[in-house]
C-alpha cells in the first residue's frame, strides 16, 4: 500500500561509493550509505554482466566469497569479495527497489 | 530427488523467450522456460536500466504494473507487465543465480 507509513520514505544515497583498490587475495569491501530506506530493499550487483549478488540481507549468487554486511540502522550496506580474483575487477551497483529505481556504482581495481 | 542433492543440478534455458508486441495499455507476458532449477532461482530485470524486477515468486520492484508467475513445476517463469506504457519497451533478462550467472533476453515491442 504505496500510502502507507513505510512507503511514504524516499530513500537516497547520502553518497557516492568510495572506490577501492585492492590486492588479488585479500578482500574487498564496499559500502553503499543510504538514507530513509524504510521498508524498502538494497541490492547489490555486477555492473558489467548484471549478475544479482544480493537482496538485503541475503545473497543471492551461489559464489561463496560473496557476503553482504549491513549496520543496525540500515544506513551502510557493504559488499564484500573475498579472495578477490583479476575477475572480480569492475564496477558494482547499489540499488534501492524505489518505483523508479536508485542506483549508484562503486568499482573495485584489482591488483 | 530435487531436494536431496539441489546444488548438483544445473539449471538452464529449455528455450528462447518469445518476443511480444503488445499495445498500449493491455498486458505484457514474458515466458522463461528453465530446466532443472533445483534450488536455485529465477530472476526478472530490465536490461537497459538494470532495475531487479522480480526474485523466484517475490516482485522486488515497487512498480504496482509487475507481476510474476510460475507453474507448479517450477519450469516456466512468467513476467506480467499491466497497464502497458510505452516506456515498458525493450529487453528483459530472466537470470539463473548460478555462480556463473546465467540468463537469457525477451524483448516487448509496445505498439
Amino acid at each position: 500500500d504505496p500510502t502507507s507509513m513505510p512507503y511514504d520514505l524516499n530513500p537516497d544515497f547520502s553518497g557516492p561509493i568510495v572506490n577501492v583498490t585492492v590486492a588479488v587475495g585479500r578482500e574487498a569491501i564496499l559500502s553503499c550509505a543510504v538514507t530513509d530506506l524504510g521498508h524498502y530493499k538494497v541490492g547489490w550487483m555486477k555492473a558489467d554482466d548484471q549478475t544479482i549478488l544480493s537482496l538485503h540481507t541475503r545473497v543471492i549468487t551461489h559464489n561463496p566469497r560473496i557476503s553482504v554486511t549491513h549496520d543496525d540502522d540500515l544506513r551502510v550496506w557493504q559488499l564484500r569479495i573475498r579472495q578477490l580474483k583479476e575477475t572480480d575487477g569492475g564496477c558494482y551497483m547499489c540499488q534501492i527497489n524505489t518505483n523508479s529505481m536508485k542506483k549508484t556504482l562503486g568499482c573495485i581495481d584489482v591488483q
